[in-house]
């Protein structure tokens, strides 16, 4: 029998966990920032969304001249806890390699903020909030948002916060999207941007991996059409498989092989039946039923959503250099070798557009064989190049000293 | 509102195909070779199969020494209808393309058999056939089938055909792993073997995708188990998901550029909504869909496990080159640059087996972006390949003239 009817059937073994998660999406353990009916979020879909609010973590301290802010921007399933151990996983935060004491984003020399991007379900206004016109969650009446919104809003939270331009904006995947967006939509408050394994646009092949993703969530009788908070369900089953069909696009073929290769899971000989024979199969079974845990089904359909609408050229009659024509903001690009989701070759085509608008903009293509997973783990010249980056970008900025 | 979802509506329209297909597992529109209780075929998992029947299809005629028979191997959602109307589509032979009048595959010269794998539903022995001992379809108390297996079957479909030698065998794909497998179990009776697109055992990201597909098979709460025959459902929705997840993978992420790219589905914006906005989420879910009906969940699931527990060098202690030790056998192994499902490197690997072995084989990479999908295209170079592999294995075979 699957492992996720198993899961299935320890569904209410489990629903603590999800009802803390339930809880994060109107009441998160976060700081929040909210926005009345006199401040709507304006939506490329052309709803004003309001109320809304954006739920946000900090670490380190903003300097006097406000001139030391870091904006992190978290991909597809990450959220705002960045650097601190998740409220509802118990587990260290998603970029903990990268963000902290003395590490390459120093939070005893810059003030780091990171919020959850709106459509998210950790306490930022999402399909999972409660809707003010009905006391229930948004679900599918939640208006489809885009990379751009995602952005808007931060700005929002940075006015609010009193913080008008950044010192960095960084991020990986669809945080990284978001970072070349920022410095296209408001490039004078972005001092520099560090955008990692990522594109201005989603890919054909993206798309379609996206889509069955969808797919697989709406074929799953719990989704009920996107109600299940009313009625008590959670498309598991659906979820599940979504994201073991992401989790394979987040790996290289080569590290699958290093990992797993054909071993078989805690057996000598195969069973000749349809349990995980292979540790990879369990492997993946492990990633599908620990996900839905942590996240909510409908957030996973509008934030693939945004990302597949995302085309930063299409807004400059598909241009991609007068997006970010007469920019003063200093990039670096980074990609690894083994990553076919977000390939070199997509972050050369924006090197290309950066250059041919005489951007200032450096670019590191990074030897590994851990596929597009290898921005959120152990990868020393990645350190090495974010902290020489901010480094540099520190000095020109006039950020010479730590703050405290 | 998912296409899926309008798919599982018009369920009951579409009824009659899937009459037709469920027909096909029992009564196929081919000939049929059956085997009794005193022909049991002897299964790797231990299981003597008995009775069991083999659907095959033949083109053009055996000559008087019959050393002109040529075995195809199908893929995993082939079937024996290699070059003739599909009987429940209605659509060509799948690889009409290869084999026929003048082809590479000159079914004016060669008596073509191409049998329906064991585990299939095309009229082969499979868990939609009937079993004997309850009178209803097999399911899941199917016996798990191995490559092997299949080849062992048709190499009693042979015998009852009184065909001791093929002068080649040939396949893409899973068919391609029969053709390897034909040469390593029975080299005494291949005098050529043409494997495409294709390797000696699935890969970690391969048995991943499977497993992927399975799961969302599995997870399809009309799958019931496997019992769906019972139940008068089908899974339709979990394995549409599967067929979309494969499908990526059979195609490049060029291919899928060239042929969608981010073009809008029939409207000039997008609807900023979960409809099929982009062609390639109508193409995939399209695939999705006309695949259920033509398709057995069950086998899906039996004739993936089968490709995933493939594994030539396992039975020869990890040594791929024993396996062909001493072969005489002629062989051509074919692989397409831009298929990452079963990449050239793999291809290469059994070329070097062989060439330790001092065997006979030629290796052609062919320049495509179609991916994996292109064994079944149009590709004049893997057409001029086979034919000329054929023609100079028929000159040394003796078939130097046109059967009739």
């Amino acid at each position: 029998m699957s492992e996720f009817v198993k899961t299935a059937q320890s569904a209410k073994r489990k629903e603590t966990r999800s009802e803390e998660r339930a809880r994060e999406a109107d009441h998160p353990s976060s700081l929040v920032a909210a926005f009345g009916a006199d401040k709507p979020l304006h939506l490329d879909c052309g709803v004003d969304l309001a109320p809304f609010q954006i739920a946000y973590q900090t670490y380190g301290q903003l300097n006097a001249d406000q001139s030391n802010a870091i904006l992190i921007c978290h991909a597809l399933t990450g959220d705002q806890h960045v650097a601190n151990i998740h409220p509802v996983t118990g587990k260290p935060g998603w970029w903990q390699t990268l963000v902290g004491p003395g590490k390459p984003v120093d939070t005893e020399r810059y003030f780091v903020i990171c919020s959850n991007a709106v459509g998210g379900c950790m306490g930022s206004t999402g399909p999972s909030s409660t809707n003010p016109a009905t006391g229930k969650p948004w679900g599918l009446d939640f208006p489809v948002i885009t990379i751009p919104d995602m952005v808007r809003a931060q700005a929002m939270l940075l006015d609010h916060l009193g913080i008008h331009k950044l010192f960095a904006v960084v991020g990986g995947s669809m945080g990284g999207m978001q970072v070349l967006q920022w410095a296209a939509a408001y490039p004078e408050r972005v001092f520099s941007a560090l955008a990692v394994a990522c594109s201005t646009r989603h890919s054909a092949q993206n798309i379609a991996f996206h889509e069955l993703g969808r797919q697989a969530v709406m074929a799953d009788p719990d989704w009920r059409g996107g109600r299940y908070f009313d009625e008590g369900t959670h498309p598991r089953r659906g979820l599940g498989v979504a994201r073991m069909a992401a989790h394979i696009t987040y790996l290289s073929d080569a590290a699958l092989h290093r990992k797993f290769g054909r071993r078989l899971q805690d057996r000598a000989v195969p069973t000749f039946s349809f349990d995980a024979d292979f540790e990879v199969e369990s492997y993946l079974r492990h990633q599908g039923s620990s996900f839905v845990e942590r996240f909510d089904a409908n957030s996973y359909l509008y934030l693939t959503r945004a990302m597949d609408y995302f085309d930063v050229a299409a807004d400059h009659n598909g241009v991609l250099a007068e997006a970010y024509r007469g920019s003063t903001t200093r990039f670096c690009l980074v990609s690894f070798t083994s990553d076919w989701l977000f390939p070199t070759s997509e972050s050369r085509d924006v090197v290309h557009a950066l250059n041919a608008t005489s951007a200032r903009v450096s670019f590191a293509e990074i030897a590994t064989d851990k596929g597009h997973d290898a921005f959120l783990l152990e990868e020393p010249e990645f350190f090495a190049i974010s902290r020489a980056f901010l480094e540099s970008g520190a000095h020109a900025h006039g950020l010479t000293s730590v703050v405290r």
